[in-house]
């Protein structure tokens, strides 16, 4: 397989209906021009299979992996949620992790359990704290001493007792490659466990009649690869839970080790498989329990990106091309697409790095030293800073740029009032809108 | 007058009707705590005697400095825009600058005369151009090849004469305090006069019968403090201005110097005015045109961040707060409001600094080494990454964030799930909703 005229190395970055073999690149059998023609672009394709396979992929894992001990698979709703992925949520029995009262009413919306349902949030307000608890989520993650008082009311206002997770900062700080153990965390989320904070919210927690520890978290960071950080991640937790067994004679149940596997944006990257992580991750844990002389405790996990991130891609079209002359003297070729910035803040915000394939027709043109750009009235607004496309690139050509899903939609804004993008949904050769394009209607709607 | 207990230099972040001298800030006499109360947090609150003041400012240095020669305040819509905002600039009877049909299209509801609107864009659809012909908008500044083309056509098919700009990059790259001096700009945007490219286009122009080229625009940055480099680029285009009148023995009649006219974000920085720019630069176009035998041409400038920057300040509610021990032994205090990078994504973005206070009331406590951070499910959605505020700082107490005009609304996402906040005009006493806050069933109103 070849793409942009080369062979690559790994085809991780796409979807799996995804195929270039013909003259264009084509998703479940549908071609980039056919969706181009039927949605308009810029938009984002989602391979619902895909998603489906991945979900699953993770929720079988931990279950093969952990036997009895398999908690729960919550997916990362901030990577991407509507509706429709919801429905998707509640149909493979897995669950979802929500951090604001807005990604909890599309997962009511999607029909999904509550019980279902994890709550996350350095500062989830006093309304969405009671509007949980109401309506009956299986737990909520406490991240400050404010909200185990605040948990703790909503419960017995409902005359509810609130299962509920303590977020603890373990003193990793995993970054993609490489990860620092350290003492304390500089973030704002969760309770060190070195500097004595997570002690105190236990003691706390136990004295609050409505609520019930249930156990720990940790989420460790973003793009990790590799299972090291979180076996070492584990591991503290499990320290954590023998001093819990020592001090108070009783074992928690549960811990939840987080998400943050890492996915392939460029060619040549790894996507994060569970079988790369989950058996080693339950080696380790085992091990820990053993030692420990635990009872292993039932493990969940979030994956989010891994999931959703190489199940979508974003269907450009190429407006303007331009040659600049840079000061070496030689040439730069900026393509100007129909998005940008408003569709994928990441380039912007964290310097990350994408691919894109001209998506409409196969080219044997020579490459040329291209800059991916969009249509915002700012100068940073770059899809990908460098990259070899094929000089005969022109306005009316489709660009498809993979891995989007996660962080894309999610992120969107309305910068230069530019409406958001459509998600399609791709299955068994049909496509259909699950979240439609905004218009100006709607962007003029809030406008008094 | 004192912010978080110490007096400072400058008052320069905060629009005019701001007063924090009695016991919480005020804003046209209306406190903060009224306006949380009426409308609650997080919300944009807009002065509006103070925008229209900054305005005029613009527009009158513009006519004093400029005398006949003076063209139009453009107000760079990109910066924020509403309807309300354009009916401000309709009244004001300025012009406004707009990159989108979305921009174009609030403009529109808001009355502005489309011969005062200039169209901007790197990469404008044939839809855009062809809507903004057909409206009748007074100037379309042209970025490409591939765009002259396409306004010529538009134009024919209304039967009209577009009036338009090339959009040139004269070789000056301006940051700050410092500008570069260079032949090539590394952008997207414009004509570079240094490669031959903006001659190139000038004579595409000449020869399209649907086009009247007026004059030349540029742009040479943001946050631009001092003269120098608008000077530097003034003189470069009318060095080009000359060019064409040897060449083709006619004059143009019109430069856009654009914006770029730095604000503060910080005690002691400074808001450009438009002395500090506006008759320097006058002499400076004067001398030039003296030089090269040209009448001096009506200029024209863009002003965003400098009108509506400062007139407009983030209003926030503390949820929580966390002391987090660092590597060091030091204690940092996590203050997290109900908003963040949602609402304001240049610390994210650019590493963009800014300025809080406690707005609901005075403290005498001692000041804490501080980071305020948002709700967000991110560990870098952080507001002010290091701030001295009281140490008594708790959950309900309101924050003000200044100088949030600019970049803040309209960069917002709806990440998480998060509505985005509403802006409240103020004016004599006043408070209105001119911006509803979004609420969950907009969110959900995409969803299929």
């Amino acid at each position: 397989m070849t793409i942009n005229g080369s062979a690559i190395s790994s085809e991780n970055m796409w979807s799996q209906s995804v195929d270039r073999s013909s003259n264009e690149l084509s998703i479940s059998g549908i071609s980039a021009t056919t969706l181009a023609r039927d949605f308009g672009t810029p938009a984002f394709i989602l391979d619902e299979a895909d998603f489906r396979t991945r979900a699953l992929a993770w929720n079988d894992s931990l279950q093969e992996n952990f036997g009895d001990n398999a908690g729960t698979v919550y997916y990362a709703a901030k990577a991407f949620i509507c509706t429709e992925v919801a429905r998707w949520i509640t149909d493979l029995g897995i669950g979802i992790d929500v951090c604001t009262s807005g990604e909890l009413a599309v997962a009511l919306a999607g029909g999904i359990n509550p019980a279902k349902i994890e709550v996350h949030g350095n500062n989830k307000s006093v309304s969405e704290i009671e509007r949980a608890v109401e309506v009956g989520v299986g737990t909520i993650v406490m991240d400050s001493m404010h909200e185990i008082e605040r948990v703790a009311a909503a419960a017995s206002k409902f005359g509810k007792v609130q299962r509920v997770y303590l977020r603890l900062t373990p003193g990793i700080q995993a970054h993609t490659h490489e990860s620092i153990s350290t003492a304390h965390e500089d973030v704002k989320f969760g309770f060190s466990i070195a500097s004595g904070a997570a002690w105190t919210a236990i003691e706390a927690v136990r004295k609050l009649s409505s609520l019930e520890l249930r156990g720990f978290h940790s989420h460790i960071g973003s793009q990790i690869f590799g299972v090291e950080s979180f076996e070492l991640a584990a591991q503290r937790l499990i320290g954590l839970l023998a001093k819990y067994r020592d001090a108070f004679g009783s074992e928690l149940p549960e811990l939840d080790l987080g998400g943050g596997y890492a996915i392939a944006y460029l060619p040549g990257e790894v996507t994060v498989a569970p079988a790369d992580v989950i058996p080693a991750l339950a080696k380790t844990v085992e091990a820990a329990c053993v030692a420990a002389n635990l009872a292993v405790p039932k493990i969940s996990i979030e994956p989010g990106r891994a999931i959703v991130g190489p199940a979508m891609f974003t269907l450009y079209e190429v407006g303007t091309t331009k040659d600049v002359t840079l000061e070496t003297g030689e040439i730069r070729k900026y393509i100007s697409i129909d998005g940008g910035m408003s569709d994928n803040a990441r380039p912007a915000l964290y310097d990350a790095e994408y691919f894109a394939v001209l998506a409409n027709r196969n080219s044997t043109s020579t490459n040329s030293n291209s800059r991916l750009v969009g249509k915002h009235c700012e100068t940073g607004d770059i899809v990908i800073s460098e990259i070899e496309l094929p000089a005969d690139i022109a306005p009316t050509d489709l660009i498809a740029v993979p891995a989007t899903g996660a962080y894309g939609r999610s992120m969107a804004s309305n910068y230069n009032h530019v409406p958001k993008p459509p998600v399609i949904a791709v299955k068994d050769g049909k496509a259909r809108v699950i979240v439609r394009r905004e218009t100006e209607a709607d962007l003029l709607n809030l406008d008094i």
